[in-house]
């Protein structure tokens, strides 16, 4: 493979807008570094912010600031947009389908961003939560249908015999695609609650797809990891430069603009660069977290309105947060959920006077159970660690192992 | 002409989209008129709000409710977007060229509502209001640079011998298509100030173009004013539902958000439709509220924060608001531009102990200075009448006129 890898650098109309891309992220990057401080006192006037629970102090932190990372990288996406199409703008042949795909992915991801303000200053209601990314992906899915509509999956060899080689699902593909949209702009949202998570993890997904669309840049879907590539270079730089303020002790928060932001740029890569299985790949541990907090998500376990750690001031570490219940009161889902992850160890589990206490179900608290109070500091770059060593095994799992499961 | 309309009428290519487009356009109205009352609560709370200057009451009107609007519009034409396209999906000659116009106008004008959304929000900076709609128009006109880059204007005939046929402005095209959306977004926003007037004079100017596309739609150039019609009638509709509720006395206001969300609609219908120079002659009572606005906008004349009418609660009416200055004082500019006004008798001119009082310049203060003070919906009533007359003039003009100046 190494003397391909040559020949392709060698290749003009691949490196080239990827240089460019790059170059402009890293202006972006300065760009973003220092508009943040600038504009921030404009978000508190604005009654955009939150008073920070793990701290002592109790000032006004901006709050949303996701909307300035995203402004930004639609900005440097706008201007990024003739590079790739530079040669082809007087030969006469315009790739129009692979423009439009540019100009639709931008087009949802800016729709996400603003529903994701929106939602941020009205406070707008769960069920939006859902229906709205569900909207924002309609331009994407319509581009893929016009583009590919290929609704047809391969199937494991393991099933080959009963299935046969691939089925088309059809209108299903497009309900998966809506719903990827939709699991990945909340999934990063309910795997928060210390400084610095949010920004952190998204900065570590990132990066996760932009090594494996290196590595492919390389196969014959190159066009599609270059595609990918141009979106992620900008959105890498913009995110670094957020978590830069974002990271203990927080000068500014993302918001849920940020993480809606996010899910939707990822989900548009997946989607368009046909790798939304490995997208989710590198989503492992945001699935892990949504499975283990489904029991409070669905109220099958009560669930306070705030999940986060508890902050002890006097040791300045961060400690589980608990629920309280009557184990006769769950119903039989509850129970039966409740009761298996206290088989396993899951939970941290007392009884007193007849109420149950567990620590609230989220990826954060079984860190701090299994590993004890800690720095707010530590406990976030523990879980950006966790995040890291997932991309590991997402990597051993595309790799060595899939060839199991499918040609490679 | 009359029979080919007939035969045009039955082209069902033609019209049976613009008929799938109204009837969701009567929808997008009816849910805009719902969701305003039930979401206007929030808007308060979120500290979007005003008070209104011109009544006795001081109630919170919530404010930018353009961004419901503007998110509506936005979820129609989503749904939208797969009508026109429908037959080519397939025969397998998908009109790529077609579908990325719509996915740029609307890239440009969701980011245009964020932007204004965003601006109402944060409260941003006069050069911003400046930039944003500069940038928000650049994937409109790279579009427009693939699939037209037609930058050649027709000489009007007297200046033909001196100029020839046509002349091609090249570069200074984008310049000016970029200063359109500029202006267009800025216009409607300096026309304001009493209730019901923002969305008023948009709804005339929608219908304006409604009426220029409907007229149109026989002619050779039909799938411009096809496409334009597909972003006016959902634009129209949301519009009006606004107005219900903007109208006096006003439960909510339109804010920035809605005046940029607006121009920015017109200004994409009037590039990509090919009819940017007809556009501008709808914008009329703007352009001249801007001239007459423009010594106070450039600082050459004093110009307080607030220039609305004054609102006289013992008569109920609004009467002229007035600046105040030194004649001596002015610079040069501002004593030319100011004497003009006065000599054509187009300001209120007050001496009192070495001042010079005068009204706002605004057509509004004009409108007043002429016919007196008056209630504030008859104020507003008289603005719109007086955009309803210059869209006939516009008529005169763009047929009649114009075949003096060019051929038909």
């Amino acid at each position: 493979m190494a003397p391909d890898v040559y020949a392709e650098i060698n290749n003009p109309s691949k490196m080239y807008p990827i240089a460019i891309n790059l170059m402009m992220s890293i202006v972006a990057y300065l760009v973003t570094v220092r508009i943040i401080p600038n504009i921030k006192e404009k978000f508190i006037k604005a009654n955009l912010f939150g008073i920070d629970m793990s701290k002592t102090t109790s000032d006004k932190v901006p709050e949303s600031l996701g909307v300035v990372t995203g402004c930004v990288f639609l900005m440097t996406m706008f201007l990024f947009i003739p590079i790739p199409f530079g040669h082809s703008l007087f030969n006469g042949s315009f790739p129009h389908d692979e423009f439009v795909e540019m100009i639709a992915a931008l087009l949802s991801i800016c729709c996400m961003l603003l529903l994701g303000f929106a939602d941020d200053v009205l406070d707008l209601r769960w069920r939006h939560k859902l229906l709205l990314p569900t909207v924002a992906s309609l331009p994407l899915l319509m581009v893929y249908y016009v583009n590919f509509n290929s609704t047809t999956i391969v199937v494991p060899k393991p099933f080959r015999e009963l299935l046969g080689l691939s089925i088309d699902i059809g209108f299903l593909y497009y309900v998966y695609m809506g719903m990827l949209a939709v699991f990945c702009t909340n999934a990063i949202n309910i795997l928060a609650g210390v400084n610095g998570l949010e920004a952190g993890q998204s900065v570590v997904i990132a990066l996760s797809i932009i090594i494996f669309n290196v590595v492919e840049l390389s196969g014959k879907l190159w066009k599609a990891h270059q595609f990918s590539l141009y979106f992620m270079l900008p959105y890498t730089a913009t995110t670094l430069a957020l978590l830069k303020h974002n990271w203990y002790p927080s000068k500014v928060f993302v918001g849920d603009t940020f993480c809606y932001f996010s899910g939707m740029t990822f989900a548009v890569v997946g989607i368009l660069g046909h790798f939304s299985k490995t997208t989710l790949l590198f989503f492992i541990p945001q699935v892990l977290n949504f499975l283990y907090s489904s029991p409070q998500l669905f109220k099958l376990v009560p669930c306070p309105r705030h999940r986060l750690p508890k902050f002890n001031s006097k040791t300045d570490r961060m400690e589980i947060s608990t629920t309280v219940f009557r184990y006769s009161e769950l119903g039989v889902l509850g129970k039966i959920s409740i009761s298996l992850f206290k088989l396993f160890r899951l939970v941290r589990w007392q009884e007193k006077g007849g109420y149950v206490y567990t620590n609230n179900l989220t990826l954060i608290n079984l860190v701090l159970y299994y590993l004890g109070p800690m720095h707010e500091a530590k406990l976030t770059s523990v879980l950006i660690g966790i995040q890291i060593f997932f991309t590991c095994l997402a990597f051993v799992i595309r790799y060595p192992l899939a060839s199991i499961f499918y040609e490679v």
